[in-house]
């Protein structure tokens, strides 16, 4: 964890001892009053945060950095997979730190992976809020689920360019040539690839088709290769400031 | 798995039913005879197989394909990371098709990364032969261990694109420009980062320090998001093409 994410409530009231963000800092780093650790209002700005007082509960002063990071004009269009993969995309893409991550339910999925436990009672934000945590940064994604790709569809922007990644029909490997636009969408098939009716709908709402070359990944690994290879792309990429006192 | 990965001995001998392959292929996946399943002799060619027997042992002929599967001319140097950590890098970058991978004793490396039982016995082989396998590819990347950068930088080729990542020091983004040769070599640095004696060795070595952006990624995400990328500089990717009768 190299920065611990809070909401703007939590700055004001500190955090209970037995919240697992306290007994990391308190016990697995072994911090002390006047020991300082990264901290991100979710959302908002990071900043150097003192420890004032770890008892009853774990107080704390910021100092908050100037410049608020950038959030990245990428929205992740993705098949719903499976919760063990939904996991790590939940993760990676916050990680990386994508604007948007849209789910919609496909055509050769599972029933199943959308009445998992995992987008009950939120428990799939604790993996966006992880992914956050270890790049460093206050950003998480917007997560929207959608019953079917046309409904995702409707949930983006018409000036942005738009891309979805497909092994079998592409005819250009991702990465080549210039962006149409400044901002992106980046479409990624469920695990047993794009439905005919699925792939007919990308092509008429002007999606350009790539591939990742002729390895067959993961849908998490494609997922974290074509968000990076698009965010080089777009240029948005500045280097990192260490958030110093 | 989307295709079974074997030596060519075990294609004379077919498979022993105990063997894992064996048990995906006729339990898991409940193939009979005259079924068919995508095989691979390792670093060698691919094809589709028939089955012809499953008893005493699982037996079939193939068809090889015509045209063999590249391997991508790109070594990728990583300080050797925890076990959990080198068990993801060694499936990710087989699965993306790197021609080697050289781990290095880091400075500010755990000495009991080095002695863990994934490196004896060659336990380590299975994970690249699992990505592999994911992957649909027979290729497998050439492991090397090394004690120290210095030893790993004796292991390339000198006419080589050399970059490194680095985000505090690099003053600009993988992806920018274009690569100055058609082999490259990826360093990537140890998860608490290069020493200050790694990084000059680096820059002697005329490495160009780049960066992802200012989120702090995982090793194995650095990994896998920075072969993607350079692969797709080095534009050796083409389509997958289905392995059809």
């Amino acid at each position: 964890m190299n920065l611990v994410l809070l909401t703007e409530k939590e700055l004001v009231d500190g955090l209970a001892l037995e919240d697992a963000r306290s007994v990391h800092l308190l016990n697995t780093v072994g911090l002390k009053v006047g020991a300082s650790f990264h901290l991100g209002i979710k959302n908002a700005r990071r900043g150097l945060a003192i420890i004032t007082s770890t008892q009853p509960r774990l107080t704390f002063t910021v100092k908050f950095e100037d410049v608020v990071q950038k959030r990245f004009p990428l929205t992740i269009i993705v098949g719903l997979p499976r919760p063990q993969t939904a996991k790590k995309v939940l993760h990676d893409l916050a990680s990386v730190g994508v604007d948007k991550i849209i789910f919609f339910d496909t055509e050769k999925g599972d029933a199943g992976y959308a009445t998992s436990s995992l987008w009950k009672d939120g428990e799939w934000t604790e993996h966006i809020d992880k992914g956050a945590e270890q790049a460093c940064s206050a950003h998480v994604p917007e997560v929207i689920r959608c019953a079917t790709l046309t409904e995702a569809l409707a949930n983006i922007d018409a000036a942005t360019w738009k891309v979805a990644l497909d092994p079998y029909e592409a005819s250009h490997a991702l990465g080549e040539g210039t962006p149409a636009a400044r901002r992106a969408v980046l479409a990624i098939g469920p695990e047993r690839g794009w439905s005919a009716a699925e792939r007919a709908l990308l092509l008429k709402n002007n999606f350009d088709l790539r591939h990742l070359g002729d390895r067959i990944l993961r849908v998490e690994s494609a997922a974290l290769a074509g968000s990076m290879i698009v965010l080089s792309q777009l240029k948005v990429w500045e280097k990192h400031r260490p958030l110093a006192p």
